[in-house]
């Protein structure tokens, strides 16, 4: 109870520093959330059962990586959107007459967040979006064809060469800035 | 056929030059592929049909975005020769006896690569191989699930936010970079 509570808290602390100070999220976008939450309402139990969906953990290690994951983050939200928006009751004649039917806002709703998240993404994280649909492709391989293994085993020579290869440039560029490092604290 | 032959000749004379120059390849692994290669023999039409299972061109943009491809790439070889130890026959008594025989020095040969895969990937690659694991975990978010949907909106405006702040840091961060170099581009 005491982490659910202090979980709520900290959500709330970071919401309103977020209206306070320089936010990311447009203020329209911030309240559309919190009206679509009205629509998909659960209980603090259910909010708070320890499995996020997604979760700042995942984030770790250099800037690449976590662009790399968010980059999924960002993918698995566009999906899940897309279901939201399939689930949704297809307005019957008179809801289309009345057009401000809550079925109505909520599409709307949806749309508008999902046309944010994709700006995002298509802006800003081009090149992981480049590597996320390689990374895609490489599950449509043919595991069992004998010719996609006999060409797999023809390529792999060029493919181990280059994997050692761009692998060691990594660790001789970590090995040169500790180096540069070191160098600079000892002219300190 | 000037395309198959071209593409073969390319590769004999790479293979040469790393045979002669510094390669990572060791050769026991060389030729191990290359007697391999005699069981899973394929005719050169099937070979070059212009469909290759990897190609170097899926590793373009920064060196972390090639390490990103390339550990997908070892994570698919590892699958791979997976399904190839399957679909190898089990031994018979008499098989097992003969010790020798071309069923079990494939296995041998297949498990000897797959080590050496494995042993570049967990080596070499343990933060890609860590983003690959979260970005596996997505697909098995449950899209449909009501409780998923109003959790995942819930978390939006965290992880928006989030996923801003890294891409712009990301901008400034390349920004200075090429002011940097336009600076002593002047002194010069």
């Amino acid at each position: 109870m005491v982490g659910v509570l202090s979980a709520a808290v900290c959500l709330s602390l970071w919401l309103s520093v977020c209206q306070v100070g320089g936010s990311y999220i447009p203020q329209e976008m911030n309240k559309t959330i919190q009206n679509l939450l009205q629509h998909y309402k659960i209980t603090n139990k259910e909010k708070f059962n320890g499995k996020p969906v997604f979760t700042m953990k995942s984030l770790t290690g250099k800037r690449e990586m976590k662009m790399m994951v968010m980059s999924g983050i960002l993918d698995s939200y566009e999906k899940l959107i897309g279901h939201m928006l399939k689930q949704l009751p297809t307005p019957s004649p008179q809801m289309t007459a009345g057009g401000s039917e809550a079925g109505g806002d909520i599409k709307t709703s949806l749309n508008y967040i999902l046309n944010k998240i994709q700006l995002l993404k298509d802006n800003n994280y081009q090149e992981q979006n480049k590597v996320l649909l390689q990374l895609h492709a490489f599950k449509h391989i043919q595991m069992d064809n004998f010719v996609v293994q006999s060409k797999a085993l023809w390529e792999l020579p060029l493919m181990y060469e280059e994997a050692s290869s761009l692998s060691n440039d990594a660790t001789k560029r970590r090995r040169r800035r500790r180096q540069a490092k070191a160098k600079s604290h000892l002219r300190i």
